[in-house]
């Protein structure tokens, strides 16, 4: 993953550069004229000759400063009349506002003629023992690994491996739809999902099954309600629960029920997802377009690390089609890796690398302390 | 796997079957007029009485006795000039060739091999003239065809197609999301999406235009208010007002802004669809899998006639691969038509056999007037 | 469009039905153990001997009465505390509800509506543990399992997999064409596959390297003479030379050299490839279009046993999307058995799950004999 | 279309590069080591100080220096012994080969954050009318416009539209496959393609209509035969044989039958096709990855002016999903433009568009010649 330092304001260039400027919000939720949109990458804003990054940095938003001085990055929609809002439409420092664009690609070596030069591609290598690394690295050093998924991860079976990963200590927060997890508790109560057995033969009266087991869980009045009653026995929402790991289920239009825990408003789904995106030192998206596009939208590209340099944020896309990571990159999530593979068949072979590297660690550790045992 | 034995020639409908007829190649490499053409199933040749099965099966090519009175399957460029090749076109034996119809799937005729039995394919025909008739019967007989959308709609300039159908009566309501309006509105305002001009350019800055599209609407207060102040001056946003066509804005977890006018609450959106969908004569879905299917959740497979018959409830869904419209299938919407195309190509062919189909009626209708004119 | 009438209630099977049965709403929101799951279908519940269509059909609904009598189909989420709601699970009637099935398409069960009845869907489980047994049993019987593999299986590195199969009895024939052989043979001699490495690389200079790698075989005059001279040292046209494992490489006008042993008259090819399709028990059709239909006309649907009887040929086509699969049923291969997924994934986890398989059998032989062992 | 000019030879960074090495082909169809593996784009070769381009430029050949002196691109499968070949890996001219690089992507602006960077997506808008101005353009000066096709085109009805663009002119030779041939044949006999009828119907035994289609042109002994006899009566090939438009029908392993005119010998193929890619002017690619790429690897990027100038050549990729496209590019034709739509809708759509063109064309020319007309 690349790392980089932030910027050298020394450089003579900024040296003639203004301080930002900033102008009140006219009314509740709507920004001035002019307001500087911001991207997901680092931003740096000129105040009294200091260039500071603003906090909880994302795209699609204004900057505010606060009455303290402090500088955030936020919705339009939660800004009050007054609030003031940086204003520009340059990302060169010339008004006072500097974007940083390492992380942008470059494309191609463009004085070279090459094969295999796309972006995303069913037809490239996927790397899953650097993946697993990277996740393990994530785990140990205490990083918060964001995991967004669609329900395909549960109707097809990923089901066993989800869970391990959850179990495991892989996973900082599952943000994911009510489908997921009815789905997953579809499959805990009946062993089916959508009516459909683990071998996919359709089952008499199965199509009212989700419904059954929606039911259960709004009688029961919540997720870990069910969980506690017996009624959920083992799963994905069930390891949740368990261990403790956050989860956000958002609601659409698309819902059968919902389950009791659905945030059922957009916006107040939105900020319950972005306190998680703001602690994400890592964002796996697992088949679905909707849900990773809209972590994409309230992802920094970047994180910030102790040493005050940057790296990228390791976000890894995975579907069955290239077109939706092509959908989340020309949203602006540049930094995602896609991965063009059935979601059941990333989530086996990803287990199985982490397991191998750890046993391989374990070996090494041994291997290690033995002279030690002697 | 499937086993089964061959079939029971001792059966009485097999009784007064004749033998199987062969004809000479005519020339190399040419089979006969009327030859049997095989197909890749069990396939068994009256022979002298005997049902016999020809070796080396494939589909294809024709059947072939040697001078030995073997039967043997063989392509049609490997025949000799003479070679005794079997004829008739009947598959149940009544020509003397009986082909076992086990393994064929039960869809379209269980006891026939078929070639392109898929439901949803890009191979097949797309029937534009039928569409179009369909839709101006619906405008005639008063009929409350509801559009659910995607962006993708107006990404790519069908704007222009959906505002005609909009204005010309076409729409008895239309069913979005935020992106779509937030799209409309930024090519009506800057002549911009998501800052790509209308030939696929990207322009500098381009990546906050739709923020401040949107940002102009909240400051209006609402989508109507825009277009009475001469914000918004066309698309299709525009259209609904100017003809009051009633619209859905429902909100999802990907939505910028929002605009006032989306219902951010995933119930209460479902509930405002439904009233629509409640009073659906047909269904044109576009590029939309969310939409779509949450539309099909709610959507009757039928409508009730005045006569006290049902008709099936005509749902077209349109969309780039066969995948989504399988999807609404597996969802239970078994009604739907799936058109596979780009959204663009879909809108501007369907409008452009409307407007043929009203010219040829109108010309038709002026032929007509014309003695009394006289 | 269908028209049809309402179902004809006086015909004799209706006529010793109950009523309907309803229940109370246990809690607002909560629906009555044993309700009644709606469709999108014509649905009509008997009331005091009348058969009555409840108002605003939809489906993943209930049936509530309102205390004037009246039929509505309503949302579990909006019911209140003692709303009396349909109860039963069966669709024919019988319980005093019945389902008109007339616009179900024919398929899976014509009489019932379900979900997940497509044939071919990313969302359908793959079960790896099945294919496993199945491929074991093929060689512990002695059968002539051809595979048939497009380019990006090399491409995207399940070479190593591919060539445990090959090395390990796996394999009766491999289909090819020249691109399979010449990435293989890239990868072998540079490391590299059209200029990319095995962690998708792109290297300098790199997109002549297939050419270079061409261009030693054609002097080395085959590919086995290659093998033997030391040039190609692994992958999978070497463990097809070492294990004596026949090869069908065909041309196609997309070929660059070709390699010396490719058959490049397309009758030729034809005739080679089906010495190999008369003799197989099973083909596993991984990540190619041509290859996979052009084995597909030439394949018999089924294997004629010893014992008389005929067993599906089983046919597995894998590909990355639902389409490959869909065109090969549409020209004729119903059998074909799709999974849809990355051949690289593919490769690895059905390698994984034969080795497992193995493991199993070993350790229950290793049980059985250790009786014997004491 | 982007046009320049070719490289400045009297720059200084050239004056000190060598000639180029040249050394013989060690056997028939064999390169010498070292050979320098050509790309699609300009390339020069230093000769006593002159640079001079090869003739028929295409990737993944040598540079043969015939007799008299005279450079050329050539296969190395056509290489005999002792053919002078030239050697150097580098493109730099530092090895006296330079390769001008100018129609090489530059990517996404490394320095800015933007949307809708991608390459090819369906979301991009297609310019129909540009596309159309381009090949009306070609006809004007008298280019050789060819059209690479599959059989989508024919079997989802594109067909009338196909014919009507080889009837007027705009196609200087089409290459295709025996399939689309196949197909266009049954339709003008029997209306259907693969026993399917154009409003997408399947036919009673209609699964052998295309081997009697295939057999009537065999017994007739070519494509102009069965024209001439009034076997064929319309359509794609029925144009091309009237009109005198060269076809190329390349052979595969997939062909049924095949008709007599195809041509099945890969490499023969190539060298027919090659024929008409030397002259191309303008690529229309619709539908077919296999002839797409194979097209694209015997094409160059460019067009030599009259006026010494070079042009890139204006190539069209027409496909249902981005893979193909992305594909295309991925094997070096990268001046591809991507059209992701359905292939029976985009042409349509292009043929409306040229009608459209004509017709503001000949209002403007008669306009222009009123008032002399006066």
């Amino acid at each position: 993953m690349t790392t980089f330092p932030p910027p050298d304001f020394t450089q003579p260039k900024f040296a003639d550069f203004p301080d930002a400027r900033f102008a009140p919000a006219p009314a509740d939720g709507v920004l001035p004229d002019g307001f500087f949109s911001t991207t997901n990458l680092p931003t740096f804003v000129r105040l009294d000759g200091a260039w500071i990054a603003p906090r909880e940095p994302r795209m699609d938003s204004g900057i505010i400063m606060d009455p303290d001085g402090v500088l955030w990055v936020r919705e339009g929609r939660r800004l009050k009349k007054g609030d003031m809002v940086a204003v520009g439409d340059k990302e060169d420092g010339s008004q006072g506002i500097y974007v940083q664009t390492q992380l942008v690609p470059h494309g191609v070596d463009p004085d070279a003629f090459t094969f295999m030069s796309s972006e995303v591609s069913r037809e490239k290598p996927i790397d899953y023992a650097h993946m697993a690394k990277v996740l393990i690295e994530e785990k140990e050093r205490g990083g918060y690994p964001i995991w967004v998924t669609g329900p395909a991860l549960v109707h097809s079976r990923a089901r066993t491996d989800m869970s391990w990963f959850i179990a495991n200590g892989y996973v900082g927060a599952l943000l994911a739809g009510n489908a997921v997890a009815v789905h997953d508790i579809e499959a805990s109560i009946y062993g089916t999902t959508l009516g459909m057995t683990n071998t996919g033969e359709i089952t008499q009266g199965g199509h009212g099954l989700h419904m059954r087991a929606i039911n259960m869980v709004r009688a029961a009045g919540s997720i870990a309600n069910a969980v506690d009653q017996g009624i959920i026995t083992d799963g994905i929402m069930y390891e949740c629960v368990k261990h403790k790991i956050p989860f956000v289920l958002t609601g659409s239009i698309r819902d059968d029920g919902p389950l009791p825990d659905v945030i059922t408003d957009a916006l107040a789904a939105q900020d319950a997802m972005r306190e998680h995106a703001i602690k994400a030192t890592m964002a796996i998206l697992v088949a679905t377009a909707l849900h990773a596009i809209a972590t994409g939208n309230m992802l920094p590209a970047f994180v910030s690390q102790d040493d005050g340099n940057m790296r990228e944020l390791a976000t890894i896309c995975v579907d069955s089609s290239e077109f939706v990571v092509s959908k989340l990159k020309d949203r602006g999530t540049h930094q995602a890796f896609g991965v063009v593979t059935n979601a059941q068949d990333f989530m086996h072979i990803l287990r199985l690398y982490v397991e191998r590297e750890l046993d391989t660690r374990g070996a090494a550790a041994r291997t290690a302390a033995e002279p030690a045992a002697r």
